[in-house]
C-alpha cells in the first residue's frame, strides 16, 4: 500500500467536496441519532464528571432550553444521575463552536456536500457576549436562544427553502480574499452571507419589523457565517475519512478537557486524545490568562480543512483580536505547509501571491517535524456562566499525533 | 509664512473631517447652482467640442434622461448650439465616477462633514456593464437609471431619513481592514453599507418584492458604496482647501480629455491641467489597450484623500482586476509616502503593520521626487455607448504639478 497515494486520494476528496448550505431544520428531524434526552457537545466524547465549567454550563443551559430541567440544580442532578445523555457532535455528523451544545429542539444548519452526498450540521451562531456556547445560561441567554429558534431560525429556513443552496466553497474562497481566515475572523463571510440571504428573507418574513430585526442580527454578528462554514468544513473532512491507509487528519476537536483527533485510515469513532492546552492570546478588559479554560470547541474543523489558523496570512487584521503582528500571520501559514499534503487552489491567499491554503494534515509530518497544527480560537472563562474572555492561538498536544501514528503502524503493520 | 505649517494645517483638516452620509435627495434641490439645463461632468471644466466619446455619450444620456432631448441627434445638436450648459461637478460640491454625468432630476447622495460643516454630493452607482458613466445611453441604460431614481433612490432616501447618518470614515477604515482600497475595490465597503442600511430599507419599503429587489441591487453591486465614499473624500479634501500658503493637492480629477488638479493655497476654481494619460491595465475579453479612452472620472478624489491607489497595500486581491502582483500593491503604497505629508491613523493598512495611509499630496514633493501620484481606475472605451473595457493604473502628467508650483511661487513670491 502506498501511503502517499492514499493521502492524495483522501485530500482530493476533501478539496473536491462541494458543500452547499441547503437549509435550516430542527435537530431532532435531521441529525442522525438525535434524541430528546441527548445533548451533543464539542470535541471527543466526554462524561459529565470530566467536563470543565463552561461545557457544564452549556449542557445545563441546553437542558433548561429543552425543558428537561427547570433549574440549574435539577439539571446538575440529572446529569450526575445519568438521566440525560451526552455525546460528541462529531458522532452525529454535527459540529458546534466552543461547548457545541446542540439539543433536539434546536434549529441547525444543514450542509450537503453535493459532490459526495454526505451531510453535516451545525447550530446557529449567537454572536458575542454572554452566550450558551461559552457556558452562560441566564434567562437572557435562553430568551435569545428562543428568539433564534422561533424567529431567526424560521426565517432562515424559509429563506433557504427558496434556493438550491448557498455555495459555501465559493463563499469561503471570497471571504479569504477579504481579510477573513474563516475561523476567528468571519467578518467578510458573514456579510457575503447577509447579502445572499437578505433578499430572500425579505420575501418570506411578512412582518417588516421582524425582517428588519433578523437582518440586523445577521449583519451585526461578525460570526453569523461561522457555523455554516464549520458544517461545510465538516462535510469536506468527512468526505476524506475512511480512505484505507491514509494518515490524513480528518478531525481536530476539543471538549474543554481533551483535545482529540481522528485519522482517515483509522476508525470512525477512534479518537486520539490528550489534555487540551490553554490558549495564549489577548484578553478582554478585566480578564487575564488565569481566567482561561482549556481549549474547547469543534471549530478546529476549519483548520482541519485548511482554513482558520492555516489561512492566517489571509487575515493580517486578525492580530488586533488574537495578538501578534501581521508578519506572524504570514509565518503561521508558511509553517503549516510543512505538515500538510497539498495547496488547495480553491482557497487562495492574496498576500502569498494567491498560493492555495495548506491542506490535509499528515500525522507523519507532524511527528517528524515536531510542528503541531496552529489553531485560532476564542477563549472561554473557566467557570460556567461567564462567557468569552479573549481570543488567541493554541496547538494540540504532540502526543495525540504520536499515538495515532503508533496505532496506524499497528493496524497497517508498516 | 511657513509652508510646512500651512500644509500641516490643511492636512489636519482633511484628516479630522468627519463625513457622514446624511441622505439622498434630488440634485436640483440640494446641489448648489444646479439648474434644469445644466449637466455636470467629471474633471476640470470642459467644452462639448473637446469632450471624448464616453463623456459625450454620458452627456447625451443625461439629456435624454432629463427629457431635454428626445434623440441622440437632438441632444448633440443642442450641445453644439449651446442650448444646454456643462460644468465641472467639482464647481458644485459634487463628484461622479467616470463621466460623472449628474443632472437636475437625478437622486444624489448628500454627505456632510460634521466636523467643519461642508457638504458634498455624488450620484448613485449603476454597477458594472453598460452604464451611463461609461458613456452608454441605450434604452436599457435609461430604464435602469429611472428605476434607480424612482425606486432605489427613494428607498435609500427614506431609509437614511431614519438615521443620524452613516459614519463614512468608520466605514472606510473597516473596509481597508477587509481588502478594499476604496476606489477600484469596494467589495467590503459595499457590504458594510448593505448591512447598515438593509434593516432600515425593510422598514420603509412597503412592498416586499421591491425591498428584495433593492437589497439585491445594493448587495450584488460591488461598487454600491463607491459614490458615497467619493463624496466623503470630497468633503474631506474640500475641508483642506483654501489654507493660505499650503501646497497640498485638494483635487485630482479627469474629464477624459484633461487631467486637472487644484491646490489648497491657490484659487478655488484654479485648475492646472494637461492632457489625460491612457491607463495601463487588464482588459475584459475582446478589448485591448487600443480601445482605452484617456483617463476619466472624479474618483481620483479617493487618492487625493489618501485611499484608493495610495492604500493599495490594503487590497492585494485587487491585482486580479488591475494587473500586477500583490508585491506591487505594497510598493505602490510605500512609494506614495514619499510625496505625502502625513500618515492618516484613521485609515490603517494591516499588511503594513497598521501604518496609516499616505495622505496629503505635496506638489513640492511630487516635483522634487518626480514621483506622480498613482491612481487606480476603471478604463472606458474610447467610443460613446460601449462602456467599461478594463481596469488599471494611471498617473497624472507631471506638468500640472510643475505648473501649480510655478503659480504658487508667483502668488507667494517664495
Amino acid at each position: 500500500m502506498n501511503i502517499d497515494q492514499a493521502n492524495q486520494s483522501a485530500v482530493e476528496k476533501m478539496i473536491s467536496a462541494k458543500p452547499m448550505l441547503k437549509g435550516v431544520a430542527t435537530a431532532r428531524d435531521v441529525i442522525p441519532g438525535m434524541k430528546d434526552n441527548l445533548i451533543l457537545h464539542a470535541g471527543p466524547p466526554l462524561t459529565w464528571a470530566r467536563m470543565s465549567g463552561p461545557v457544564r454550563g452549556a449542557m445545563i443551559g441546553a437542558m433548561l432550553f429543552e425543558g428537561l430541567a427547570r433549574s440549574e440544580a435539577e439539571a446538575t442532578s440529572m446529569a450526575e444521575n445519568g438521566e440525560v445523555e451526552f455525546d460528541s457532535c462529531h458522532h452525529h455528523g454535527a459540529v458546534g463552536p466552543m461547548a457545541g451544545a446542540t439539543s433536539a429542539s434546536m434549529k441547525v444548519y444543514v450542509v450537503e456536500n453535493i459532490e459526495h452526498g454526505n451531510k453535516a450540521y451545525s447550530n446557529l451562531n449567537e454572536g458575542y457576549g454572554k452566550v450558551l456556547r461559552y457556558g452562560a445560561y441566564s434567562d437572557d441567554v435562553l430568551k435569545k436562544l428562543r428568539w433564534m429558534n422561533d424567529v431567526l431560525g424560521v426565517a432562515l429556513a424559509d429563506a433557504l427553502a427558496q434556493t438550491d443552496g448557498i455555495d459555501m466553497r465559493a463563499l469561503i474562497a471570497e471571504a479569504l480574499q477579504m481579510g477573513d481566515e474563516g475561523h476567528n475572523r468571519n467578518k467578510a463571510g458573514s456579510l457575503i452571507y447577509l447579502k445572499t440571504i437578505a433578499p430572500l428573507i425579505v420575501k418570506v418574513v411578512k412582518d417588516d419589523s421582524v425582517a428588519a430585526e433578523v437582518l440586523k442580527f445577521i449583519g451585526d454578528n461578525m460570526l453569523s457565517v461561522l457555523n455554516p462554514v464549520m458544517a461545510s468544513c465538516k462535510a469536506m473532512t468527512d468526505a476524506a475519512h475512511g480512505v484505507e491507509g491514509s494518515t490524513i487528519v480528518t478531525t481536530m476537536a476539543r471538549n474543554g478537557t481533551d483535545f482529540g483527533i481522528r485519522v482517515s485510515g483509522l476508525g470512525e469513532k477512534q479518537w486520539f486524545t490528550a489534555p487540551a492546552q490553554i490558549p495564549i492570546g489577548k484578553f478582554f478588559p478585566g480578564f487575564t490568562q488565569d481566567d482561561a479554560n482549556p481549549d474547547v470547541g469543534d471549530s478546529a474543523i476549519t483548520e482541519t480543512a485548511g482554513i482558520g489558523g492555516f489561512a492566517m496570512a489571509a487575515a493580517p487584521a486578525i492580530v488586533t483580536f488574537v495578538g501578534g503582528t501581521p508578519e506572524d500571520t504570514m509565518k503561521a501559514t508558511l509553517e503549516m505547509y510543512q505538515i500538510t499534503t497539498v495547496e488547495n487552489a480553491n482557497f487562495q491567499i492574496p498576500a502569498l501571491n494567491f498560493r492555495g491554503t495548506p491542506t490535509g494534515i499528515d500525522i507523519r509530518k507532524v511527528v517528524e517535524t515536531r510542528i503541531a497544527p496552529r489553531i485560532n480560537t476564542g477563549i472561554a472563562h473557566k467557570n460556567a456562566g461567564v462567557g468569552q474572555v479573549g481570543a488567541g492561538l493554541v496547538r494540540p498536544p504532540m502526543k495525540i499525533f504520536e499515538d495515532a501514528l503508533t496505532e496506524y503502524s499497528k493496524k497497517y503493520k508498516s
